[in-house]
């Protein structure tokens, strides 16, 4: 992996995928105690960042992979990615899905045009399953992030974040990434590295899912206990990807962990504040630089809200618990 | 008014303003029966395209105007654009709002450094109100619509749409625009005329307050005979503008009124399909594109999301009419 990657990747997915914008309030900045940025991945295609390395990898396929088609396992973001992704290209799509992803991240995946194959996250491997599908059918399986070319395609958000934070003047800040496996943490830290060297990407993850921060502490590859039970389930993974773990050793600082009650108030302030929908993954960053301002450095933050495919019912509990008369 | 002064207009406030994106989702294009192009200006500074009006205004004062300070009379948004205007160049800003404006529009403008002063919207004429207090004190009245520099600044809004419709291949498309006065209609009607002579403005009302609509449609100036009763109080004024009006009735194609309730269902696929959160009288444009294309003509429309200033209580009365499991 290098940034020659991510060029390369831009070069193929720029005029599709959506520059987002760096958005940011003073209302934010007074929370936070120092200025927030926000680059809001919620606002690209399919809902989240994910379709920057879906559209990387599936433009990266040669004819014969195209026509047999592709298949991939995902909680929903990396799926709708990888549907349109595959749905522009004219290819098939086969998509493993948890069964308990949010009921709006399956339908939208069905309705993208790809065929949804469910699975069980507490008893069944969704590697196994998709790995077998892979071989019998004759489909490219895209791993949600270890793949270079997922990476590189995820690299274009750094790419946007190192112009996005000159244009704003910002030439030393921590960038926190709400992290699962490690794509697009490990895509900007190597954008960020040949681009804007005063920027440091961090990992955010759920507390007890902080799988990512204590391999970086320890310096080997940590797993998690549980497989789920946060709300944050987009970013929910069993260990750092073996692709990304090399290269966010080598180039963040130390990961940070919320509570899922961090990431709600978060959700309510960006939609109170940005008027941006985040779901309580995508919020993660965003509950750090807002709630634990004292694990991060320097006058200003910037934040990648990764993603907002929330079902309405979570949506609503995050604005429950904003004060009264709002 | 002219092209010259909104380009003149640009030239100040450019590296202030916020270039919001153009989204669109394969969803909403489902619904409408054609593509959708949604003008996300609820994603500019204050949370409304009102920052970019205050901004030309206040940046076209001397230095004598700005010593004294400004006033502006606003339900809300016009109100936030000022006072956050009004603070970056150093000056008092006072700012006259109806006691029934959402409390959230009213704190905010508090919290941006604004003197709040309040008045009853059935029984209080707030012109004179503000014009007293203008005159006592040496203040510059900022009116929200009938005010060139205003208008001019909410034209810059039509220079983008100029050249996202461009980049997005459009050629020929309605712009619909949520509208009050008509300052950012007739402001995005005179770039379009220069910049994109295929791109057609047009308004978009409550039902029932859709004094622009028959304006337009009879040829002379009309009044509604309500003051207050939708929940699109960001867009409710008497009658269109004495320098708006003509601009628009040389320029604008007819128009179009939307319910309140349509406003909500499309605040609540705005959340769901585009993860931006709009104000009903932010959403009126995107209603009419979406149920009443029967009105509109083209393969493609392009929308103005005007703002995103809601209560809490309005949004989930939105989310409450989505379908269960969303």
């Amino acid at each position: 992996m290098n940034i020659e990657m991510i060029d390369a990747a831009k070069a193929r997915i720029g005029r599709f995928v959506r520059r987002t914008p760096l958005l940011s309030s003073p209302f934010l900045d007074e929370v936070a105690g120092r200025r927030v940025f926000v680059k809001a991945e919620c606002l690209q295609h399919t809902g989240s960042f994910k379709y920057r390395g879906a559209k990387s990898a599936i433009t990266a396929l040669g004819a014969k992979e195209l026509k047999s088609g592709v298949i991939a396992f995902s909680s929903g973001n990396h799926a709708q990615g990888v549907a349109l992704a595959a749905r522009e290209a004219g290819a098939r799509a086969v998509i493993i899905m948890p069964g308990d992803a949010p009921a709006v991240k399956i339908d939208n995946t069905r309705r993208l045009g790809a065929e949804v194959v469910l699975y069980d996250r507490e008893t069944e491997d969704r590697d196994e399953i998709g790995g077998k599908l892979a071989d019998q059918e004759g489909l490219t399986l895209i791993k949600p992030y270890d793949n270079a070319e997922v990476i590189a395609g995820q690299g274009t958000t750094g790419l946007e974040i190192a112009q996005q934070a000159e244009e704003a003047g910002i030439s030393g800040a921590d960038v926190l990434v709400c992290c699962g496996g490690g794509g697009l943490t490990s895509g900007i830290a190597l954008a960020l590295q040949a681009r804007a060297a005063g920027l440091r990407a961090r990992t955010v993850e759920p507390v007890d899912f902080d799988d990512v921060a204590r391999s970086l502490a320890t310096g080997c590859v940590q797993t998690n206990k549980r497989k789920s039970g946060t709300l944050c389930d987009a970013i929910v993974t069993p260990q750092p990807g073996a692709l990304t773990f090399p290269i966010m050793s080598a180039l963040c600082g130390p990961g940070l962990a919320v509570t899922d009650d961090a990431c709600l108030r978060a959700m309510a302030l960006a939609f109170e504040r940005l008027r941006i929908v985040l779901e309580p993954g995508g919020a993660a960053a965003l509950a750090a630089a807002l709630f634990q301002g004292d694990e991060i450095q320097g006058d200003a933050v910037i934040v990648v809200a990764t993603g907002g495919n929330v079902d309405r019912a979570v949506f609503e509990t995050a604005l429950a618990g904003m004060p009264a008369g709002q």
